[in-house]
């Protein structure tokens, strides 16, 4: 099943892209299930809560919530739903830009990342950070930042920008 | 909104954490989307059809098929349910046991696979394979499967050796 035009992978190359495919299906939902255990929360439902819980008043425009979530809106948006119907979001329009809408967590919001944050942790360390040794996370960061230029460009440079602003 | 009980990450935990985090909320669905664009199959489903061409008479136990294209056993039959109906694979029982059930691709299913692999390699080398540097290549393997294995212990020894006996 080849044909000549075609650069197939190497040994090397086909080494190191079965295991990371592996890691692209297990992970999130090995880490949505190590988060739902006790929280009822999935990852994705905690990164949006605590990236709020971050920003000033506990508030960001949608689309900068999305840039930080790494969220397509559609998706953000949906989650934010089931998040404002438990009470824990409330969305609001901008005050002199009809066209942005803010989200703000709320009290309650609050209390449930401070609760969930440890367990978010663990799950993070059990099944990522602790399986490293310390030279591989400089390894880690360049490689996924390269293949988040690719998969979304300028998307390592915001990242990069927002973790600063914290 | 810390603890004194709780390991924060460090700098530099969170400086790997935070990109790979990008790369598993963003990379798949961009992958999907490239292959689909002149395919209609998802990288998923061209994982399956894949991993059954190379295997002997195009046949695997389900349950292998799963191991190798490291899917669940609900998410892989949902997924051959949809590719049988196409045509390109078919299930048949194992002639002395019952309970285990074989998929084949079909014949029209190779001719999908030989079409569809120039355009899968080139999805994966433009969004993973060429943005990294040669070396990086050994260091992802052994992140991933140091992740895989604490994802899916025994996991990784299973995709080496599926590689193994291609």
């Amino acid at each position: 099943m080849t044909t000549d035009e075609t650069r197939w992978l190497s040994d090397a190359e086909r080494q190191a892209w079965a295991p990371f495919v592996g890691v692209l299906l297990k992970l999130p939902p090995a880490l949505d299930s190590a988060m739902r255990q006790g929280t009822g929360l999935s990852h994705f439902e905690y990164v949006v809560l605590s990236a709020m819980s971050e920003a000033g008043d506990r508030t960001l425009p949608m689309s900068k919530l999305a840039a930080v979530t790494n969220a397509s809106s559609s998706r953000l948006s949906h989650v934010v739903d089931k998040l404002e119907q438990r009470g824990w979001v409330r969305r609001s329009g901008h005050p002199t830009n009809g066209r942005v809408t803010h989200a703000t967590l709320t009290d309650d919001g609050m209390v449930i990342v401070v609760e969930t944050a440890p367990k978010h942790l663990e799950a993070v360390r059990a099944l990522v950070i602790d399986a490293l040794k310390p030279s591989q996370l400089g390894q880690l960061a360049a490689i996924a930042n390269q293949i988040l230029e690719r998969v979304a460009p300028g998307d390592a440079v915001a990242i990069a920008a927002a973790m600063r602003d914290r």
